[in-house]
């Protein structure tokens, strides 16, 4: 059959999702559109789609999680592993969870046309910054439905359109959620091409979504390492992205050894799977000695296999031997490398040659280290006497998280609804020219 | 002969710029180095490098001089346009305003450092975001020998490394520029690969300099659109970019039309030539009868071209048709495209349509109007009532300004000191940990 042949065949009211250059296409136009009106959309208006996206959601919660049961059905026979089956299972605790999301995003403070600075200038104008949407947002993400929702909802608020792209694991459930905030959307009077998920699995879609410069801004990749690499690499759009997490927490020679001891437990063993989890624990050497033999004894209580360097093995003994790979690695799970060093810049050269610039804490009471600390260790977030698992939206007071930015660039961290805009400049004048 | 051997023919000491891989990759590597020592130097170091920058340009000014003389004499022999001579010569004139932006850049505030929003949460920890550097900037332009001293000016004093990639034809006058920077850095005690010039005239070493992600943090082009373009698509790192400025200023019914006249006449007439210089002018109908013969009148004495829509040719009679590629050209000359257009909408359309996104003004006394067009449209400067020209580093008191972004992510705008930077997060705390 020819392509030509295919689309006559097909009704036209319906996508034809057979065709994806033209599919994406559409839906690139689809949500440009969209993102000039959101732009100008104010703040009652889109809370009035969150609070009807929820009310719909409560509505269709029994074809949500027969859809969830679907997908659940279609995978476990094609033999997806527990930990994902897992992320993909809705029930009704969660489909609470997602609804409660979406009141707390309409509670939140709207971000968009807020004024910084706006100071007099010689010349008599005045200026200042005002934060605005970045456009059109596409995000990539794997199993999970519910991000579905609360990608929908942070993009809404803070005045974006967005393209979904979920995984194919959830194409029922991301089916039931769409239908919600098509539903939602409309009842505020907004367009329906504010919040698109994309309803082919077909791998070509997210090769397009990441190269249409013209219809999308930026790309937020959610998944694992190898699937943010791929689409840095290949993305003609401006991506934030967050690769590893490999967390220190360095227990410093000035350290109040209470607060190293719980620190540096919680920040191992609070989760294991999370990005902001400790995976190298840095020890100052005159400390190492008293504190290794305690620290083993917490860690075995919560079944924490320990690999330590030369000088952690003399004094521990009986544990496995940190590599070089150790040191590079993401474990998220119950294994913690341990290495003993000589002060705060044996301590930060480690971090800058082994760390993946996500989260790292010192440990100190010594004013001097904390202050080098803060300032010389280049990692989105930079903590003195807490635990790395702090680093996180809710924690941070952002109330809600996108994902957690490792760039350089725009945002670094945390990423809430301030980090889905940007900033113009406003000039308020008289009639004033330049001389 | 083979490239082992060209190697070894080679005296070590010099770079060996035939290679050019392995030449931009030890650029890459020596700027990486010097970041990280860079984040931790502090304001007076830095004050002390630029300041000494400008002593040895003071007297190495017969140096480049006569660099610059040989840079002029082998270009105006191929054939170089004379405005890419202007641009490219120097003069006393020239080397005292080099001399003096190095003097005013060492005093600006130090970006670096700076924690703004510290604040409390209810889990006892302190939560700021404090500005560092970006790490590694490559910038790449034209013949403007000046911006040399600029680009190296600022990345230093944001506490960036930077790559600075210079036009062939300036390749004499930037080597002669490129020693005075050394020295200044030496004086300081700061490393030379704080700030390098590449050295070569290959094309390829742009190439390379775009896609070392592991070396290079974000490329920052400054020259023409089809250099930024190519770049942009290119490029396997960040790119702050500069396109093109098609500005527009809108002449609104409730405009004073004193202002309006004042205005007009200044966003077109101050300098043609700049980025920020309106390229469209929109009147709103009920003004256009009235105030289009006036401002025909003032063009006239200056020698502007003005191309209509059919509408503004019916009141200026004898002028020339504005086609679809007049309202997308930035004329960068003495053009003026004129469109009459019914109200607040109307305009807004137009420059969605057709703009580019740089600065764009109102011109009116209608609350309603301004604030509504403050907020919806969506250009790095938006003005009301203020020339087009004021879109600038200097006049928005940034100090100094590597360039305009008209770029949705990061910075937007005029891009000082504080766009070479990004903001981590930091955390106080006093043991807490995550319950």
């Amino acid at each position: 059959m020819t392509a030509q042949a295919s689309r006559s065949d097909h009704d036209p009211a319906i996508p034809d999702i057979r065709d994806i250059d033209a599919y994406m296409q559409r839906l690139g136009q689809g949500a440009r559109e969209a993102a000039t009106l959101m732009r100008r959309v104010d703040t009652a208006a889109k809370n009035a789609a969150l609070l009807a996206m929820a009310e719909h959601l409560e509505q269709a919660r029994s074809d949500v999680l027969a859809a969830n049961a679907r997908d659940l059905a279609r995978e476990r026979e094609s033999g997806l592993e527990a930990a994902l089956l897992d992320r993909l299972a809705l029930d009704d605790r969660r489909l609470d969870a997602m609804i409660d999301g979406l009141v707390q995003v309409a509670a939140l403070p709207d971000p968009v046309g807020e004024i910084d600075g706006l100071r007099s200038r010689p010349s008599g104008i005045q200026v200042g910054q005002m934060r605005v949407p970045l456009g059109v947002i596409g995000i990539i993400y794997e199993s999970r439905p519910n991000v579905t929702l609360e990608a929908a909802s942070l993009c809404l608020k803070s005045g974006n359109a967005a393209i979904l792209r979920g995984g194919s694991e959830a194409r029922d459930s991301n089916a039931a959620i769409a239908a919600c905030i098509r539903a939602g959307l409309a009842r505020a009077g907004l367009p329906e091409s504010a919040v698109q998920v994309v309803a082919t699995t077909d791998r070509n879609a997210v090769g397009r979504l990441i190269s249409m410069p013209e219809y999308v801004d930026v790309i937020i990749p959610r998944g694992g390492k190898s699937l943010i690499e791929r689409i840095t690499r290949e993305a003609r759009v401006p991506v934030i992205k967050h690769l590893d997490g490999v967390c220190h927490v360095y227990i410093d020679a000035g350290a109040d050894v209470d607060k190293a001891l719980a620190i540096a437990v919680n920040a191992k063993t609070h989760r294991y799977g999370t990005c902001n989890t400790m995976e190298t624990l840095l020890i100052d050497a005159p400390l190492a000695e008293t504190l290794l033999p305690t620290l083993a004894l917490a860690y075995g209580e919560h079944g924490v296999e320990l690999r330590g360097c030369e000088r952690t093995r003399a004094i521990l003994g009986d544990i496995g031997v940190a590599s070089e790979a150790d040191w590079q690695t993401e474990y998220l799970a119950p294994v913690l490398a341990i290495r003993v060093v000589d002060g705060i810049d044996d301590a930060m050269a480690h971090i800058e040659r082994y760390g993946s610039r996500h989260t790292d804490a010192i440990v100190t009471e010594h004013y001097g280290r904390a202050r080098r600390f803060l300032a010389e260790v280049d990692s989105s977030s930079v903590m003195v006497n807490a635990s790395t698992r702090f680093a996180d939206g809710f924690e941070y007071g952002l109330g809600a998280e996108i994902g957690i930015s490792t760039d350089r660039l725009h945002a670094r961290g945390p990423v809430g609804l301030e980090g889905l805009t940007s900033r113009k400049y406003v000039v308020l004048g008289d009639g004033q020219v330049r001389r």
